[in-house]
């Protein structure tokens, strides 16, 4: 019989949102360990809170986290709060013994991201943080192609991350809806949101990214601010590219923006290797191209595997050949792996300490804009 | 406060797992009239209806489907099981005064299909035929244009539907997993499973198909029975290609197989008209190809449509721009307007009618792979 | 020392543009036998002929074709004219000695074709039908991976021709430029025109055609005749969609209209084996699309060869990898390969007898379009 | 009448191919001014230069470039030698009043080519670099889309060249097939043979480059020589990364390699305005990819644009809709608009001076390789 696992949720944005689903899907896909029961949520506005509650089935809500904590009928802290919450919310529920699931990027930069990790890790409680698009089945059949060594000596790695939602002027930062534009509120602008991903997602695939040069830029200067009301400087990043090298002697190159007119989250990567090559984009996220050129030559060429039959990763869970799941898949995936490491006592991935080594890539990343030199990453 | 509607599914295969799915994901999403309730789920082995009533949460379950009609909590019967048993079970259904979910295609042939109309409508229950594919928001996209009349006069309406699953000889007919290859059981092969998807949607699309002519072909012409363990002589059509006339003047083209290697699910529809085309396939559901005569002619070209902003049909209810839905959403919103036609007493579509028409071409269009002539449809 | 070969042009449209820039070419890039020598071209109106020799270096130009046939000089003649002049003028130029080149379809029926192939051979002549698509590369290889048995037992054989350009009613009937709406000039419509090579094609494939079952339909009924300057009925297919069977026993659709908004020469093929697959469009001619099912299955997928590296056909003459070619270069394979067979007194491919069996295909299937039955071919 | 203008080539190599090429066919297609005569060719080896003169039909053949520039019947000295013969051959022609066409890149760096930009310019000769890929009908729509403001404000200017022809280390260096490899031949390795052709166009299209930061890498760093036979250091740079600021405040990206496996010439590029973006790769060379944002929402996506209409840049010079050109065209607009810019008095583009902006860039580029620093460019 499976047992219950009781989750407090800590936010009811469009990231609680992904997470709910996960925890409500996940043992109707998987064998798991534990069947998720949604006990608890909480946010800021108690109508807000009420009204997902209701949506999802949480049995009650609440208005302040540390009620979450206390609670000793709640086994995991789900935390789907803007970035310069993590910390504090982390390192309480740690303190207070419960497993913790927590958005990327892990923290506002990577001082705090160590403190966070030396807190979990001397609490000894399952941690993950939430780098999801590892778990898309493309993806994951990436790492095992590289694994298996199909690819050869890496050459090249190159990942984008594009979208266009913040090009008009009017767009506000600060706020429910676009804290991600209020740097206080996200630490930074798309390095910590959208190139966290492409980091974490290269350096599983390929492994640690030990310098960078990086340029930054800022496109919109000022933009009214929805909590204050007023017009105030923007100081995140509305773009930002680098390009670096990796402890196995290959080469990235790394872009993200809010400004490229026509993608809405067009993340890709593409791995070149002596022998194979593979690429990936998230606007078609259950196809991966692969390249061999081992490959007959009068018919060799970039094959579009169309990843649905029940040998690629996670979709024996699924349906039948032909049919795609999306993008809220990846977060069921995740669940299910996080659940079966807790059962096992053993670390889920990527930990709050893998997600350190990504956000002091971001951090050396946001330095190196700033002061127009390459920056070394100490792993 | 939402009312709880008790559903009692017929079969536990892989259709009502997708249903299952719906039920259970569609109060998240939408605001639905009613909050489905799983409440009992029927299936011939007992073992493995348990099974299924755990994975999936039914409060109980039976082996015999009348138990199921004669439970005066139970609001809707679900059918999904094979096409033999549709009949049988709706009609009692009906008579028992359940709403009713019946999977496609609705009959043997469009005389049991007529019989079950008929009882249907004379109960007055709520009734509908999953023909899911409606539901794909690119396809209820393309029926908007075309209602919007973008497209201007329709010329042609071509379709595919393409697997590749039973060229080994190997597989066999009959039994849980391959009765789809058993005449007595489906009734048809392709034409049935397939094609009926395609003439639901064109129909939807472009009006009632008044004459068919048909080519069928059983490529593999005898296998084993998963049932006798003797190797059966095999009834039903392998491969379907048949061209039509449409009561608007325009031609259709259809073509269905499980010979076509490399092409799992391949539904592929395209519609050209006076002024603008459009394309549409299932392995990337979430894209719609539109071209539009009256661009600017040095930037006129095939759009690929990504169907993710929350203008596009049923998007606002899912996630952001750029992030992909599924498969088995469009059984989440063949629910949710199932819900929402019954809570307002009107017929949700398609209809067991609605089904009828459709049933008649395939009729027809078997019919003509026999008679080797054109064959008239009376709708 | 390569030997001079003086040709002679009927025709100074698009397709004498074509061939004579064949002959200009083919000795830059092929070690051919014979220099085509450009010594007169014939057209109707004397200025425009001319012209046309200045432009590409005709010698000599005239009005009347017997000139040419009578001129002792000439060695091959190239029939680059509307349908209804072919067979007078192939076959006085056999009766001359003369080599021929002749533009597709060969003529305006298979009676007419009979008599062609008749005179020729009985006249020995060298003579080749311009069927240009063979010489796609990427159409080649489809050849030659047939050839190699990759594709095993062939089930389904695909293709279209999709064009839209006449779908406004202003354009005319007759003359240089439409003389293709003409029933009188062209014979028929899109059968002839576009189905002729889908046709010719395929049997090159994929062996004879042996029965079809054909619906055609004329969607502008009357159009201005551009000689008469009077509204005249339209006697073409404007659109026709048949299927039939081959002799090998796999079945075959096909589908050819100028009213498919948005494609101007779509010629699409495929192919569905046993093993693999095979598709091709002429829009992007300079790649061929395969399928394979005995790849690994976690990297199997259908791959996009690019046709241009050394070891694809006809490509070891051209450019470097990745470079491309496009429509013209189909003519100078055509030239390259009809000089070769020539000084080796071996026929060319597709011969005017090869052109007949196709001939017989496009009267059955226009056959089969008035009277609603399938036709039997006879080859 | 069209005047004779008569050509000495200077190399018999690839691009003495695609240039003889061009100076046969442009007055087939184009209306010029003055009709190429190939005079002479001129390379080092007396039988190979007698092949090509006879393949191509020059009229006769040298192994000393002086005797070219010595004849008075030349007209246009053609330089398709490696990079490092480009400055003395061009200053020599200048000298002798030769107009001058001349391959990529101008020169070995930015000193030699500021030095045959002012010997050019007092001899008053007409001059023009060959940057062919502006040529491609896509491209240089791409440029008028632009420059009719349909982009709006530009933010991101991305572009790569890909190739995987040296991944082998078998592969030699120097030689006739293998000059790019060594640097005292080529000067540099993907920067100038690759990325030149980026920036010439990003600077045509989006203005110019005013500072970059760059990484390069050799992977192979030792090599047979194919003259010495001895294994020698590698010179060259195999891949190339860098990013950069344009004078209109939008930021670049660009990256060139030859160990991206599955790419043989892979250049892309994208552009991301504030209205629409572009984007464009040569393994399709005829398709432009649009997405405007003003298209209604729920139609709107990327088009892909097939270049084949007569209202496309240079295309009513070709064949009809649908029907694609190539690579070798490029080349055969860059003579047709060559020779009208001769006839008319008025400089070709790009110039000797144009292409020294781009060699700036180049030079900048593996600067900032060295000295791991951005590096500023002075126009």
């Amino acid at each position: 019989m499976t047992k219950p696992l009781k989750v407090g949720m800590i936010g009811y944005g469009f990231m609680a949102r992904t997470h709910s689903n996960a925890y409500s899907q996940v043992s109707h896909f998987f064998d798991v360990p534990y069947k998720p029961v949604l006990q608890v949520v909480c946010g800021l506005e108690e109508k807000e809170a009420k009204a997902f509650a209701d949506k999802w089935g949480y049995q009650s809500y609440t208005t302040d986290y540390r009620k979450v904590l206390e609670d000793d009928n709640i086994d995991v802290v789900d935390i789907c709060v803007p970035n310069n919450m993590h910390a504090e919310i982390a390192m309480a529920a740690a303190k207070a013994g419960k497993a913790i699931c927590c958005e990327k990027p892990l923290a506002l930069n990577a001082a705090q991201a160590q403190e966070m990790v030396d807190v979990v890790e001397k609490a000894g409680v399952p941690n993950l943080v939430s780098f999801n698009y590892r778990r898309v089945p493309a993806v994951t059949l990436a790492k095992q192609l590289i694994d298996e060594g199909r690819l050869g000596r890496i050459f090249h790695y190159r990942a984008n991350f594009l979208q266009d939602w913040t090009i008009s002027t009017q767009v506000p930062q600060g706020g429910m809806a676009t804290w991600r534009l209020d740097v206080k509120a996200a630490g930074s602008g798309v390095t910590g949101d959208l190139l966290a991903h492409c980091i974490d997602t290269a350096m599983w695939h390929n492994g640690p990214i030990t310098s960078v040069c990086a340029m930054t830029e800022t496109f919109v200067k000022e933009r009214m601010h929805a909590e204050s009301g007023k017009v105030e400087p923007v100081g995140i990043d509305d773009a930002c590219t680098f390009f670096c090298r990796f402890d196995n002697g290959s080469l990235g190159n790394f872009e993200s923006t809010r400004y490229a007119r026509g993608h809405k989250a067009l993340y890709t990567f593409e791995i070149n290797g002596e022998h194979a090559s593979i690429a990936w984009d998230l606007h078609d996220l259950h196809r991966l191209s692969y390249f061999d050129h081992r490959d007959d030559s009068i018919v060799r060429g970039w094959r579009s595997v169309h990843i649905t039959d029940s040998d690629m990763p996670y979709m024996d869970k699924w349906w039948v050949p032909g049919l795609q799941i999306g993008y809220e898949h990846t977060f069921i995936h995740q669940a299910a792996e996080f659940l079966e490491a807790m059962a096992k006592g053993q670390p889920a991935s990527p930990s709050f300490r893998e997600a350190l080594a990504t956000q002091k890539v971001c951090d050396a990343v946001l330095a190196s804009g700033r002061s127009q030199q390459w920056e070394k990453i100490e792993h």
